[in-house]
């Protein structure tokens, strides 16, 4: 295919590209803005990927789409990861140039340019690529995982393309869409979004950093049609909307990414006539790969969905409640760089096995009960966190729960429990409370109140670091 | 990819899939209908390919897509066809069994069962496809051409995904998609509304034949977002649109195929507030490939417009005014049937020659003036004939007129006139109307009145079978 900014900036020259703050720019404009960026990185002669460390600025954007326009590899670095993190990466990926925003500019393991001394470079000729070839690499992004070695994942033009073809199939298409963007470009859900832009001709706008407020009045006033957030957005958003407002006309999809929604929430969303649509993805897969509409939701609630048009998913073994997730999608990395061996030790004739854990039901909708790694097997019962989570993320005195396999003589494993309450509980009630709603075996042992998870740079809560030192245990 | 009448069956079993006359079926009971359908189609022990010779209705639209669930290729036959040219693509395709609507069927070259016949047929236990193949043959269909032998266009569930996908990025989506189908389900501008309808989740307007009247009162009062139409078709539903009418709210493209429109009918649709969007394919690129919005057809007119998102094109030699047209797309056919060689013949260096001929103006608009075989060389000059029928067919006394090339000893060819009349006229006036519009060797040296053109089975004027003896010469 045809490079796809020269192709959106040749159908919709005069269309509003990217709305940042008081900024905008058509993909004209884009486009132009785009390639003098690009002879700028051309005259500090990079190889062949480049690192970008940005937050979600108009730089930062037009940074991105600049390596790509040069028929380089991007390889986007999550600005919360510690420098020796960072540093990895950037050896897994020989990297050896980095730009970087200014405020996260700082010394790596690789030659850092900031933004402002990149403006400073004279721009020097430089031919964009003539094609995006469906097997180039259009990104490169680390799953910083729960346990091991973080993973560059190899996205190609080829996943972006299916994954904006998934969406626009469930979601639809106007030509006056635009999509609210506060979710780190460096991720796949900011980066998606990017992508969809030239493919679509969308306007994006893009926010910095995530405020209710802000965000409301943007989804308020501003013909914005879709947002992507992750749940504790969702429950902002929802708690932060003044009673008397509503959502623009336009407005058809608040997306959400990163696990189900619960019933509060969703009767929450129905109340404002807010159309959550529930996803469920990863970086692997060019973003969301299965969808829950809103029409469906109450029906189906604590389902991921169904798999977008594109995609299929099994379980194995079949018709297993608590079995493996194996998808089939176009959208599957290319790989995982420098790991190809632990990549294809995902696939089961020809299927790739996410690590999730779950069940399709009658009418094919998926319910993802955890993750392989996570599963506990206590005196031969298997049990999964996620379902003691979601029993105890009920009770009112739990704010936050995460449950680990620890060790036990007598079961092998047995469930514990890791709080932080709203107020005071004993462990004695939260066990009574589990005996009411949970098989015995997987009421936990112990609880710990800790004062924080240990989290991945990507947010995720690192379980497996877990252990009773994290925490105070509960009398 | 999963089977696409599976797959949507689940998405949205209870959305309309289609509607033909007073009965309709949602994607559920589509499914079960082509199911049944199938099911009786295996009874006969089909072998690879079957083909179906139907007109528009529900039973022939449910019967392509039962041999699609068969896993096996469907052959298209165009029943305006003479029965030895029906023949013929029955044995070069080498099918045995040809199902028909009752009203075409006829002793052919195969076994042919006609839709009643079928439908006595007791449904034997078939298991309908899991996946559509990107690269498997979803349908064959014979392009009649203007000369030499028919070809079997092989057309991938690739092709008519991506046909699907570059007509979406260019005419949006909604959940409430509408297309109304009266071109024949046997060409593939009819064949692409079926697929898309599948991908789209959309639903099908399906009409027998063509009446003025009755589209536009369906387009008048019925929920329809699109049409696709012919020339011919356009200019009578603006001619019999009642000035007080309307087409629905919802209405949004009139996608024209089959040649740029005039200025009168232009200005015609401006006035009524159609949407007409104009568009250049052929049966080797699963239909359109480049289209003209609606918003560029005042200033770019006589352009077919750019090309669609998934779609190259460029001109050789570069930058020529009557250059050939050659073409990239991920729509292109996977072949000719027999005859890959004369397919392969196509290709420079991977690039696709469309045998026709035109230019791309500086915005990337393309204007087709003619095809290549239909060039006329007179002493030196290149002539095509489009360019000196626009002429005429402006003035008043012309209705229709076709040029061709006339070999002749002093100049090598020169230009002929094939003409229908709307009042008498002398040749010396014609030939004095056009050197005040052509350059003087442009002008036909004769001009032939005719009863009515030589058509292929697709109604193309074959314009090489005209000679001096199919007319009355003007004085």
């Amino acid at each position: 295919m045809e490079n796809w900014l020269s192709k959106r900036a040749r159908l919709t020259p005069n269309r509003c590209a990217l709305k940042s703050g008081a900024k905008q720019l058509t993909f004209f404009q884009l486009q132009a803005q785009v390639l003098q960026q690009a002879g700028r990185i051309a005259s500090l002669q990079p190889r062949k990927r480049v690192a970008i460390l940005t937050d979600n600025t108009m730089t930062g954007y037009l940074t991105i789409l600049a390596v790509q326009q040069l028929g380089l590899e991007p390889v986007l670095l999550n600005w919360r990861l510690a420098t020796n993190e960072l540093n990895q990466q950037l050896n897994d990926a020989a990297v050896d140039l980095c730009l970087a925003a200014d405020r996260l500019a700082q010394p790596l393991a690789a030659r850092v340019i900031s933004f402002s001394q990149l403006s400073q470079q004279t721009p020097v000729a430089s031919t964009p690529v003539a094609e995006f070839p469906p097997n180039g690499i259009a990104s490169i992004m680390y799953t910083s995982g729960t346990s091991g070695r973080a993973k560059g994942v190899l996205q190609t033009y080829r996943n972006h393309f299916f994954s904006a073809m998934g969406s626009v199939l469930n979601l639809g298409l106007t030509e006056t869409d635009s999509w609210l963007c506060c979710v780190p470009l460096f991720h796949i859900s900011g980066l998606s979004i990017m992508m969809r832009s030239l493919i679509y001709g969308m306007t994006v706008v893009l926010v910095d950093h995530f405020d209710a407020t802000t965000i409301n009045q943007l989804l308020c006033t501003q013909p914005i049609t879709t947002i992507s957030v992750v749940p504790y957005m969702l429950k902002k958003l929802l708690a932060q909307l003044p009673t008397d407002k509503h959502y623009n006309a336009a407005f058809r999809c608040m997306l959400l990414g990163g696990g189900a929604i619960d019933r509060e929430t969703l009767t929450h969303c129905q109340q404002r006539q807010i159309p959550v649509i529930q996803s469920y993805g990863m970086t692997e897969t060019a973003s969301q790969i299965v969808a829950l509409n809103f029409a469906s939701a109450e029906q189906k609630i604590g389902s991921a969905g169904q798999p977008l048009f594109p995609v299929q998913i099994k379980i194995t073994p079949e018709n297993a409640t608590n079995g493996h997730i194996l998808i089939k999608t176009p959208t599957l990395a290319a790989g995982y760089l420098n790991q190809m061996a632990a990549f294809k030790q995902h696939f089961q004739h020809g299927w790739f096995d996410t690590g999730d854990i779950g069940y399709l039901d009658a009418e094919g909708f998926l319910f993802v009960t955890g993750r392989s790694g996570d599963m506990i097997n206590s005196g031969g019962e298997n049990m999964f966190p996620a379902e003691i989570e979601t029993v105890y993320q009920q009770h009112p005195a739990v704010q936050q729960i995460v449950v680990a396999g620890q060790s036990d003589p007598t079961w092998g494993s047995v469930p514990v429990a890791y709080l932080q309450l709203n107020q005071p509980i004993s462990a004695a009630e939260l066990q009574q409370y589990g005996r009411q709603h949970l098989a015995h075996y997987k009421v936990p042992h112990a609880f710990y109140q800790v004062e924080s998870f240990p989290r991945t740079g990507n947010g995720k809560v690192k379980r497996r670091a877990l252990t009773p030192a994290s925490g105070r245990p509960l009398q």
